[in-house]
Formats: C-alpha cells, structure tokens, sequence
C-alpha cells in the first residue's frame, strides 16, 4: 500500500498518530509526501485519486484509493483491530464515535476555518472570509473551555480509555497554534491532558 | 429508548430514513419533538443530553444519551446488522464511510452553511455572514455538478448498492431547496439518481 500525506496537515497527522498507537510501522507503507501549498493535491493525478483534493490518500494493492482520515483509520482498526482505538462493544463504538465527531466538527472544523479564513493560506483556490475566521477562531476557543470542564470528569475524552477521539482532540489543540489560540494557564485540565496524550510516544508520529 | 428530534432538520431525517431502512419502527421508540427555532436545544435540560445542542438525541435504557446522527447510525447498525448500510467486510465498510464523509463535509456542511449564513434562521444564537454563505451554496452547487458526473458512473453514491451515503447526499440535496438550490434539467444523472432514491418508502421518513 501507499500512502500521500504531507507532514504540514493536521488531518495526515490524525492517521500517522493512529498508525503509531498501532504500532504499524509507516516504513511498511510507501509514502508520498505532498506539497500542499504547491498545489500538489490540485493535479489532475491527484484528483484522480482523491476528487475532493484531500490528504491522506491511502492506495490499495489493487490500484484503488482510499480517502477521508477517519475512513482509513476506520480500515486499519479491521485490518489491526489491537489496540482498539474505535471501541468494542457496540455501545462503546457508539460513544467514541459520537466524541470524535464532536471533535471534530466543534475543534478541528473550526480551527481549520480559523487558519483557512485569517491566514488565507489558499487564497490561491478558494475565497477568504477574516470575519469568518475570527467568529471560528472565538468557537474553537469556547470547546477549549468546554474540553476543560469535561476532561475534569474524566481522564480521556470518551471516558477511561485512550481513543481515537483523543487523536482528533490533540490534533486540532496543537494545529491551533497557528491562528494563536492556546491552552494557556486558565484551563489546567486541558492542559494536564495535553501533557498526558503528548506523553504518548505516537504524538511524535 | 427515547429519541429527540425535529422534523424540520436534516439530520434527524437522516436517522429516520436509515430506522425506515432497517424497518425499525419509529413508533417502538418513544420520540419527543424538538422545536429548534424555539431553542428546546438551548435549555439547561436538553444542554444536559447534548452539550453540543444538537438533534437528534438518542436516551439509552440506563439513561445515557448519545448524539451525532452517524454515532447513533452505527449503533442502529450493530444491533440490526440488515439491511447493512454501512458495508460489510472492511474494504467495502471503508468505502462507504469515505463516501459518506464526503457526502457530509462536501455537500450537506456547505449546504447547512449556506442555510445558517444566507437566512440568518439561527441569527438569535449564532454571528451570521452572508457573504460565506453565498460562497457556501456556490460550492454545493459544484458539488452537484461533480456528483451529476460522478453518478454517470454508478448507480449508488458509493457503488452498486444503496447505502448510508446515499441517504446523507438525499438529506442534503433536499434541504438544498431552502437556499434555492436546485438539481434543475441540465443535471440528468443526478436528477435520475434522485428519483431513484426518492422512490424507496424511507424518503418518506
């Protein structure tokens, strides 16, 4: 199999911390590393792959490609089921999923808005709003609160355990930085989480 | 169990037609309809079940509650297994998620955003921009064009088979009307696909 990502993204980096709890050594995959910014992911190759322009892009053996992080990460939970980040029993699943699409469409979602629509990075392929961008920057900034409130109940962000959701959560807080919106000293349950989950040695993948 | 819900939003209709789909009768779980212009979603109770505010919200037998119509989809899914619609050996599985993510950040997000931005319906609770959501229905109407292209190819979003991708794309091609976006006669293989699915006795849910 191969894999195109780009080391500057959050959402490759979501897969690559997966792979590292899986302890799936990326040597085993043929990577591809794409220059966003370049316009690597706008070719006509690539948008064979992948239509909507995204990375990672996972190919198969067979030729055919794989998008969306969640669903390649959802593909390697099959193929890798220990350890299991997505959950086991039904129930479990359930909630995990339901934290880690809170996660992503309240923390990750609005981050990207905020860098997309303040820093105008792609200005080059799409309209910029700043209006916008500050409006998701200040939401973003109210799940942080809301994280830190939440994490003093529990440990990780679907409950006891580890899970995916807690990869989505770090992804979104430490790509953040880019729009200047820090943990900083007012939520300290956030940031004891943020030092538990960047502890792990797959935060570094 | 209890489900909380609105007929007048998108997103619950995607978990009634995924229930419709399965043949699970709504009326064996009890449902409470939410009136959201009102903001029933905004009260401390409902802010209890969902911190998130939104709908629908599925009430568990031990009292806890989940949310996130696709979290609550796979739960659906785990416990009746047939139809699938969620796929059944991983590879397929993990098409369809890619699928239907892409249905549900490409089409029904910018769909929902161009609603939220262009009517102001949620103006009492959220900063509106009406610029982004022109920009917003501009990009669902190329999502149209691509899966006009797209469904040339195949008769279902994700293949052969009717699956969750397909109710999530219904959900938002029809909520689309309420910014005046329109499949129209110069979108055939789309239109076709419409009537298609619009055909099945879960449209109606």
């Amino acid at each position: 199999m191969k894999l195109y990502e780009t080391h500057r993204a959050p959402n490759p980096r979501r897969l690559r911390i997966f792979l590292a709890e899986k302890s799936i050594d990326l040597a085993t995959l043929e990577t591809i590393e794409l220059d966003l910014a370049a316009g690597d992911n706008l070719s006509d190759d690539f948008r064979a792959m992948n239509p909507m322009g995204g990375v990672p892009v996972l190919e198969l053996d067979d030729g055919r490609h794989l998008s969306e992080s969640m669903a390649i990460c959802r593909y390697f939970e099959a193929l890798y089921p220990e350890p299991a980040l997505l959950g086991r029993a039904p129930e479990e699943q359930a909630f995990i999923d339901m934290w880690n699409r809170r996660m992503e469409f309240h923390l990750l979602l609005p981050v990207a808005m905020a860098f997309r629509h303040l820093t105008g990075h792609f200005a080059d392929r799409e309209a910029v709003f700043p209006d916008y961008g500050r409006d998701r920057a200040v939401a973003a900034g109210q799940m942080f609160d809301f994280l830190d409130r939440h994490l003093g109940e529990q440990t990780y962000i679907a409950g006891a355990e580890y899970s995916v959701a807690d990869i989505t959560a770090l992804v979104a807080v430490d790509f953040a930085r880019v729009v200047d919106l820090r943990i900083g000293d007012a939520r300290p349950q956030l940031a004891a989480w943020h030092e538990r989950v960047l502890a792990r040695d797959s935060a570094g993948a």
